[in-house]
């Protein structure tokens, strides 16, 4: 073992402040990571306040962060496809079985032995994982991603969740080009599933409760921007999306969205809101629409997702903020007040 | 035009009743067909009682039934595959505009210009079209299809509903041999999804809130029952289920069954709860599951359904009953007392 900073929280009401955890030596499949920028997910609040405690109660210290970028410092004897000095990235799962359907189909995250990159059982340490607000991390080979060396590394910390969040089900619904895709909401994951669509070579509509967003959802790369509280304006696109990610997870009306789609169209929800949604089963009866849900993605994928980035130069609209503004970054995120995702430089945590 | 005799509601609030109506004469391409049973479908009492005022509000005299088996009596010029004295069946549909692409795609059921067997405007005669509570009917061929030889008349005639109806989407969603299917409510509906179902090779599981309905279920060709309420039953079915068929049309807990669901597992929604039902997201971001809806099926569909029915020799469960009593059966309907769809034979009507 050895000793690494860290910023962590003590309890459900702390704020996160610097430490010091014990990470594993890297082991013969392991490479470990000096961490360069961690992105913060609206996920990592939500851990770190215990507001999840009904599924997934918070082990105290906790270290969150899953939108990890760094450079490899070490390799375990048997690592193939990396050596130090290499760029790597890790995103929300450091480790699966690798032997169930799930894994085979390349579908880790569906494993029910796979491990949370934080706040999970660690079968190393006997602990739980521990997330990438740190100076570095170790993990295996496996759950070890490569990183195009043109994209911003800030920038490309978020595509490791925010990024595969929204990118995942644009593909396993088959968004391609000249079809008509829809955004809804545009914060840290809507903002990527605008360039994401875009990318794709989809005609692409943000759909948003705020006129000053229209701008920026077509900087992006929004080909139309709509009002979703716009009655008419939302009639005119009635039955003419082949595929809406929905990326709210506030309450709000699915049904308006639902009749948006085509025959055959699919939504996909990738906020969860908290409480349960009013859904109406006529609007999927006509048209033959589905309505489904999408968690991150597979290893594979994410590897294809940040190739894909890598080809398009994406990356996420990022704020840098030293590790030291976390508390204040926390409370921003809960405010909406920044575009689109935190990310933060974990040059500021080595300075400490 | 000709006069054929037909049961009429005169307003929301009347019983059916004996009356005569006008049908045209067949033109080139339309088949004029003796009608010999038609089921009572559930939508045919919501029509009646204008129960659906808002989406279709019913014009009287309305003269419904869309679950027509018969025999041809006269041909257009033009007709090609029917002729006087073959089996023949009509379904929700006897007209569409046969180019967009929904009906290319053979969906006609999503077309926009679809006419509707009864209660629809009736291009042909300025008024509205007259269902098969009559003793003749004349459609387009393209919307006529064959009927088995080796089929009970009477039990076949609900396949073109309730049949095609349960059919299509476990074809849509790929239902195959060996796979796990469930179906939810032991109805009309739900006693053809579990013939399809079993008859496709699946291990059929029935869902129902009544211990009553096992043996029957058993019957009909499911593997096993579990009963709804029982909330352990439902947990030892966890995440084991491909395809879920839900065919209550009453206020119920879809959550309960697509947790059921395996990963990309789909439940589909073929009966339409008035008020909308309340949906944890949650459930389908586990999984990636999928919740849709389906209506009916497409021509070229409907026939492929009823020649697997001919192959399989699947009909309808049927209660057949002679016109005169249909006021009766829809009382009885609204008390689920039938097992599990009434069959009108319509020589009664002849004999009045």
């Amino acid at each position: 073992m050895y000793k690494a900073k860290a910023y962590s929280a003590a309890s459900a009401t702390s704020q996160l402040a610097s430490t010091t955890i014990e990470r594993r030596e890297p082991k013969e499949t392991d490479v470990q990571i000096e961490i360069l920028y961690c992105g913060i997910c609206h996920s990592d609040l939500h851990q770190v306040r215990n507001e999840w405690s009904e599924v997934m109660p918070t082990v105290y210290p906790c270290v969150p962060g899953h939108e990890i970028v760094g450079r490899v410092a070490k390799v375990g004897s048997a690592v193939k496809r990396f050596k130090a000095g290499d760029l790597a990235a890790v995103g929300c799962m450091v480790d699966s079985d690798a032997t169930c359907p799930e894994c085979k189909a390349g579908l880790e995250q569906f494993c029910r032995n796979m491990t949370l990159t934080y706040n999970f059982p660690d079968k190393h340490t006997g602990g739980v994982t521990y997330g990438g607000y740190s100076e570095s991390v170790v993990v295996d080979e496996r759950f070890v991603l490569r990183v195009p060396a043109n994209l911003n590394l800030a920038g490309a910390a978020p595509l490791l969740c925010a990024g595969i969040t929204t990118y995942s089900p644009m593909r396993h619904w088959n968004v391609t080009k000249g079809q008509k895709v829809g955004v809804v909401g545009l914060g840290g994951l809507g903002h990527m599933g605008v360039k994401f669509a875009h990318a794709l070579g989809a005609h692409t509509v943000v759909f948003t409760t705020s006129p000053s967003k229209k701008d920026d959802a077509l900087r992006l790369g929004a080909d139309e921007v709509v009002l979703s509280r716009d009655a008419n304006e939302m009639a005119r696109h009635a039955g003419s999306f082949d595929f809406i990610l929905d990326a709210v997870s506030a309450q709000h009306d699915i049904n308006a969205f639902i009749h948006l789609l085509r025959r055959d169209g699919n939504l996909t929800m990738v906020g969860a809101p908290e409480k349960p949604l009013a859904l109406g089963v006529f609007g999927l009866i006509m048209g033959r629409r589905s309505l489904s849900g999408s968690a991150i993605g597979g290893i594979a994928e994410t590897q294809e997702m940040l190739d894909f980035c890598g080809q398009h130069n994406i990356t996420s609209d990022v704020e840098v903020i030293p590790i030291q503004k976390v508390n204040e970054a926390y409370e921003r995120l809960l405010k909406s007040d920044v575009k689109y995702r935190f990310s933060i430089d974990m040059a500021s945590l080595k300075a400490e």
